[in-house]
């Protein structure tokens, strides 16, 4: 199986991460995308113990390097062309997410996806974490009865960031780049899709960082009537011992469930009690290559992809207008 | 300073939590305010060295006690009434919260309280929960910088309750009983009022408990653009160690304050660390007492109670209607 990766300015490390439990599959050739330096790609992929060509124009690549699969880790706004063009070719896309920055190119994708043999799903790696993994199986399971309602936290450290991040449209706002982590929970937790919106968002304090939204809440009903709650920041202090504290909160009919600090607690009949979570069983990026290959069901599919793209822009549309949105 | 007290539907223990502080206060009269056994009323008064008189109707209690202070704590659907008639007759009000289910009933005690001598505050006395306050004075003095984000969290055990909690109109709703700490510690810690707020809720999976809904969600933003949230539920199972699980979470330029399980945490550029709360130095009845005897200024205003009461009902016209109310 070729792969072929464009750009590294997110999460393509994912790649490398889980490479090697799909042996068949091989880095064949890179590209920056844009005017990156293309340095760090080829030292990841040096590293992992490949040797790929380097293309300037990474459709060219595509045209070449044939690919069966691509990752996308190009400029945030160039995610949708990208990845309308290798449907286009039939390539598997593994993509950053979120994989549109407007609803128009998510509509596009879609369209392509339609008419190709290729799958796309976006990089929601937070699923696989230890905690959250577990701790989904655990409502899937039926740990706290009937889902009633769910909160999602994402709280970051700001830091120093490139200037893409500056402007909304090469940054794409921060409901979607940060909290797409949070939506992407609330969807995987309830196992459901969303109905309606409302969202507020501030960019003021956010230490001269363009349009970037400092911070941001959502609230949505799902469409069997889970509320919904998603807490956005970029406010942890640098101070903090971690980079980001993730949390969710799920409230049942029997029970409530929590992750935070990397572990799970649950209130339930049986009381009070904590969970360490065990290592998952699965890895974001060979997760989607072995159910490519036939082999076990990944836990992201196509249709949630684009399900959780578009709670991510429609969520920004209700912070944009003040207005609800419905799905 | 004489007392009368009207019902004991609610928290009207909190007179006596406090009131040997202030020993000029006796309790003269009592009603239950409707048909409501008196007795708890009664030996509560005994119990803290009182022997009012009981009367059957409340009206008849104010003209002939002609009390200082009325604690108003009847059914909730009669707190407006009650406010207005001490109001009239210039008598100070200790009320229950919240002191109207009705925009139009809050209206009508405002137009009262305008041609009154007479003060008027409700029980917020989660405000002087020992983490609250020292929380709420650690973030006025600037231990988060600048207030950007705010999240308040009701969690409580549903229990058996009454029947008057099954409707609408005698309960006024899930946001205003149970979500009115919430939006009051938003209040209270970012010493601001509101703009605008949109909310949700549900009350299917109740548990055979009609109209009251089971979980909410309410999203603020303040005057000075802060954003808040507030999530309330009646899903702690019963198991748990607490009938309630209180939170508030505040991140700011500078620092994220939490209150949780009775702590403190903050993270700043120090690091993170915890604090024990300590006693506070005022309890809500004597608080109230004091300043009206010209004393120490209370924590709580008039202007105060007016604002969360409005906003409780403001919330909840946001969930019934499904549309962004502003204020």
């Amino acid at each position: 199986m070729k792969l072929c990766m464009i750009g590294s300015r997110g999460h393509c490390a994912y790649v490398f991460e889980s490479i090697t439990e799909v042996p068949d599959v091989t880095v064949t050739a890179v590209s920056p995308g844009c005017e990156d330096d293309p340095s760090r790609l080829l030292a990841m992929s040096e590293r992992a113990g490949f040797h790929p060509e380097l293309h300037g124009d990474w459709r060219t690549m595509l045209d070449k390097a044939a690919p069966d699969v691509v990752c996308i880790d190009g400029p945030f706004d160039k995610h949708a062309e990208m990845c309308i063009e290798a449907l286009r070719r039939n390539i598997h896309v593994f993509c950053e997410k979120p994989i549109a920055l407007t609803l128009e190119d998510l509509d596009r994708i879609q369209q392509a996806h339609a008419g190709s043999s290729a799958r796309i799903v976006s990089m929601v790696g937070l699923r696989y974490d230890p905690a959250f993994y577990q701790a989904a199986r655990m409502v899937h399971e039926g740990a706290v009865g009937k889902v009633k309602l769910i909160r999602a936290q994402k709280s970051y450290k700001l830091g120093t960031r490139p200037d893409f991040y500056r402007k909304r449209e090469t940054y794409g706002g921060t409901i979607p780049w940060v909290g797409s982590h949070a939506l992407d929970w609330i969807l995987y937790f309830t196992q459901d899709t969303f109905r309606s919106v409302t969202a507020v968002q501030t960019a003021e304090d956010n230490q001269g960082n363009g349009d970037l939204e400092i911070a941001a809440l959502c609230q949505f009903v799902t469409r069997s009537g889970i509320l919904a709650s998603a807490s956005i920041d970029y406010l942890r202090p640098v101070s903090a011992s971690t980079h980001g504290d993730d949390r969710v909160r799920v409230a049942g009919t029997d029970g409530v469930l929590e992750v935070a600090n990397g572990k799970i607690t649950l209130i339930d009949a049986g009381g009070e009690r904590s969970f360490t979570p065990e290592t998952p069983d699965r890895k974001l990026f060979s997760d989607f290559i072995l159910e490519l290959e036939g082999g076990r069901p990944a836990i992201v599919s196509d249709a949630e992809t684009f399900e959780l793209t578009r709670a991510c822009l429609l969520a920004r549309e209700a912070a944009d207008t003040g207005k609800q949105v419905l799905f």
